[in-house]
């Protein structure tokens, strides 16, 4: 499960040590850490990362096997951390250290800013290839991040980027070796950190007033 | 008049060995080789190409010459041939055998990918040299594929970009020798045909949503 | 305060041999500049730049503090140039030849291609620094000209861009020498001059609808 620890002025959140699938409690867990950094006063950063193989491999199909019924629901509860986290009024990084998929991958694209690993893993959007589309919502989320040519590939091929490829796309800011991969993505995140506050948060929420929008809004989720 | 063959998954389309201007009856031919494509079953992907100097031309300024007072159909009709080449639920890539302008150049942003001849022929969009200003729909499809610094190049100036220039502005994705542009598409094609079916056909209608309501609304084309 | 020149069909604007800033009478003698460009008749273009350490600093907070009641209708205003110079129906070019900031970077974008010097000087959005959000309608401009990580990282860190950086980053289209950096923009003006007219307004407007929609909406010029 996620945990939540403290490096000076950066959070550093690691989504755990499994698969790091969005199962509801799982949801709960990181929505209760971000409570944390939001409360915090002064100079802070939050460094999103996780523990092994997986950054995130993104929705628990497992649980929604079996919950079918809620998936509307779900699908809202997922787009509502994007949205969260998008328009965090902190600086944020993603620390990729494995592989980086679907919904996990959206989730690193709602950060400031991505460092992945250079030699093993990989950043994908399979959803082509298993039949799940884009809800509108993830389609604007991950097209207000990419270039027009990176959000093509990266959306209709389902492509597994490696490190270097992710940074020659766009998709990913820096590519490091594997060692370097959380101590780069603290280091950026506590250089930014003075830049917490109200006036960041309204920076974020209006270049992406549109994506917000429909990350927030309930009534139609699946589109 | 275009042609359609067939290599495996891979329908070949070829334009025509003219320059290949948007004549009523052209687009009509265009469409039944379209209609043939979706009616296929199983894995499958296209290419478009053509014989000889050009890919193609554009919109075919000799007819609307003797044709004016139908120029709101005919941008329409053009305008349904973008979109539906935009929103096609198979893989599609454009093999740039020769000079790409104007329409033609529009047509080849409405496919998921364009592999360009490397060493001769231009991509190019002359409309501010010809007077004829972008529609509001063709300026939402051509922006809706290119970073905003080519977009506003090659909006703006009517540069003619060679192979390795469209390829380093990220107007296509590869150039080639001569001889390898329609292998080249082909194989990428053929690589992504399993793709083919209704999840593509609904991403790649939410990811360019804005882009294809102006260019299915037939209402005021002209803008 | 600011001056026009004219060498054949480029009109060179200098902003000033200041910091530059937007102060409402400077405002006025560069609308009377743009004034004059645009009565002018035949192929012609604009190049902006200035004189010595500063191409702008941007908005006139000296005089802002002491006009605070006046802060609505001056955003309005600035809103209305960079407006204006968005759509100008004829090539602009800005030589960035020193610091660029704030208001002064926007309105870099606001034309169509950027020189910039290449071994001194800053294009800079330092906005999150000095607690001055982006208004949506400046926040819109921005992103409808650089790539969204160019964006992201201008508007949410306050990255100071050398030129070759801001070059790297698309920022600006060309790094120059600092003697070189006006006769580039004047060349490539008067290459553009012949595109001046109709069309060329028509297909900035177009291009830009949403922005300029924006800017020139003074109900809520503050957000």
């Amino acid at each position: 499960m996620p945990t939540l620890d403290r490096q000076d002025d950066v959070f550093v959140l690691d989504l755990g040590d499994t698969e790091n699938r969005f199962h509801p409690d799982w949801l709960i867990a990181v929505g209760a850490a971000l409570d944390e950094v939001e409360k915090a006063d002064g100079p802070k950063a939050l460094v999103t990362t996780a523990t092994g193989k997986f950054f995130s491999n993104g929705l628990d199909l497992e649980w929604l096997g079996a919950n079918g019924d809620k998936f509307r629901e779900y699908a809202t509860s997922v787009h509502a951390l994007f949205a969260r986290v998008l328009a965090l009024p902190l600086p944020t990084v993603a620390a990729l250290q494995g592989h980086t998929f679907a919904a996990g991958a959206m989730l690193s694209l709602a950060h400031d800013f991505r460092v992945m690993r250079a030699d093993r893993g990989f950043w994908c959007l399979p959803e082509v290839a298993i039949s799940i589309p884009f809800t509108p919502a993830m389609s604007a989320l991950i097209q207000s991040r990419l270039t027009p040519q990176a959000a093509h590939e990266a959306m209709t091929t389902g492509r597994r980027y490696g490190g270097e490829d992710a940074r020659t796309a766009g998709i990913v800011d820096h590519a490091a070796p594997e060692d370097a991969v959380l101590p780069t993505a603290v280091k950026i995140a506590a250089t930014l950190a003075g830049n917490a506050g109200d006036t960041l948060g309204t920076i974020k929420a209006r270049m992406y007033a549109p994506a917000l929008t429909l990350l927030r809004d309930g009534t139609n989720p699946l589109g």
